[in-house]
């Protein structure tokens, strides 16, 4: 049963199959007055597509999604748009608090020719009931009223604070079978990306990190979608183009790109990220983040630089 | 020093001294479609007024705020202010994850006449730098550049997971010692109360519950924002009355308001404040509440009224 409303407006085109691969949540280059850099960001999504990513997601955690405006989200997936990308290579983050924001943003990405969302709950209010959360999600599809939409529920624990448990899939697949697409685990816990990939065969069960990449792939996982892959696209493709060919070095290149991994990991992601950005396209400007981050120390910077220097890691 | 820029455009109207006593976070009338309820929205912020409330703050935590989207929030402050509520007895709920929406806020906030916000972090990103945090707080303070402005700081670390501390605090003041007017303190924690007040006798220091306000009062402290205000204003008021004559029945007085308190926490605070509410006027309209908060059970719903009737409480 599907009850989006006979109100629902389909969008031109339909969805693409469910997302899978090596997905990138792209970080976001900033001016210097911290508004959205329109260039940077079309290069960096372009540079990605063009370097092992199955795809991009706009606006994730990485990309400092809560940080931007409505405004700004939508502008800057616009600029993506114009500039060539192919909607059916990005999935748009758009789960807010408040649903007006998750509606509209969910209704420009369809129209945008985007029907893959990574949905947040809502997350200020902590400790809500699953019911409550259910009606948020039910909120938002039934308001948006496209039966093209495809939604990948964001499970975040250690951020939102609003974790996605299985009673909660249950009844949105229940009642949404088509829009329910799938879900990102990012607690990092493979044991219950593990459970999700046996209990939801029929679902997209992305990692949040490349860590668990090859073994979600043996599970009938969908891939990752991780941070990492914005400095490190190809060597995460390499793990998922070995493990389709069935090569014997697929766990090394898994090995390979955990080492890059754990080197990040203590870095806080998207300064991390961006400062290695920086360094490789000798372009400053990169490393700027939006407060509450703020971008490494020089001492950080550099030992971070060292560290992925002293594995042979170049971007 | 204040270092608001010189391009700063001083608000027509001068802000009022720091704000006192006894404050309610006005909850959200909803009509049917969720959407705010203009009439009895008015009715209820008119009816704090009248019965015991210096003041009321609109879109605070028991107001639902970040479940509502800017321009809803906009709206609702523009329909308090002509329907001729006084601005200096508002404070308008203002922080928001993404600083557009925070400045945005607070620009329409001061363009209405208020002057007074209260101010959550930004608050999906967790385990922050003050570093980070100052410089949210500085960004939206130079951008919205108003000499004017006066910034509670909103302590609530249970929901926005963002302490306020002593070291942000004291940055944050010594940078815009105008602009920083107090703090709200919704922690439940006394001794961190008590010992602001001691600290920064010069800031208006709120408790988040008026289980606290004779004991803040006594040491100087602002009074109380309190959600239990929306049915007990007149009960909460009589506390500071009592205090203000030096009356021998202030501990008596605290005492009943506390009884009323310790009830309504047994139940979610915005979906138990609506039944009761509804209750009163008979107008189970009144109990809608946003999702992810759900109204409160029939079960539930009768036990609280039922609790607060033994006590001898009605609105």
């Amino acid at each position: 049963m599907n009850t989006v409303s006979e109100a629902a407006k389909p969008s031109v085109t339909a969805p693409s199959a469910l997302a899978h691969g090596v997905w990138s949540p792209a970080v976001t280059p900033l001016q210097a007055d911290l508004s959205v850099d329109r260039q940077r960001y079309v290069d960096h999504v372009s540079w990605l597509l063009r370097h092992g990513c199955h795809g991009v997601t706009v606006f994730g955690t990485t990309g400092e999604a809560p940080s931007f405006s409505v405004d700004e989200r939508i502008e800057a997936l616009d600029w993506l748009i114009e500039a060539g990308v192919e909607p059916d290579r990005l999935i748009i983050g758009t789960g807010c608090c408040a649903r007006a924001d998750t509606v509209r943003l969910t209704v420009h990405a369809l129209a945008s020719g985007c029907h893959h969302v990574l949905m947040l709950p809502p997350f200020y209010f902590k400790k809500v009931s699953n019911v409550g959360l259910a009606d948020s999600y039910r909120d938002v599809i039934e308001r948006v009223g496209d039966l093209t939409l495809r939604i990948y529920l964001y499970h975040f624990p250690q951020l939102s604070a609003i974790p996605i448990n299985d009673d909660l899939i249950d009844v949105l697949l229940s009642d949404y079978p088509q829009t329910i697409a799938g879900m990102k685990d990012s607690s990092g816990d493979q044991a219950n990306t593990t459970r999700w990939l046996q209990r939801y065969p029929q679902l997209a069960v992305f990692s949040g990190s490349e860590a668990f990449l090859l073994g979600g792939l043996r599970r009938g996982g969908a891939g990752c979608i991780t941070a990492t892959a914005n400095i490190n696209p190809h060597g995460i493709r390499s793990v998922y183009d070995a493990w389709q060919r069935d090569d014997a070095d697929c766990d090394g290149r898994q090995h390979s790109a955990n080492a890059v991994r754990t080197i990040l990991e203590k870095y806080p992601l998207a300064p991390g990220l961006k400062h290695v950005i920086a360094h490789s396209r000798e372009d400053s400007d990169w490393k700027r983040v939006r407060p509450p981050m703020i971008a490494l120390t020089a001492d950080d910077g550099t030992a971070l630089l060292q560290s992925l220097e002293s594995i042979g890691f170049s971007m």
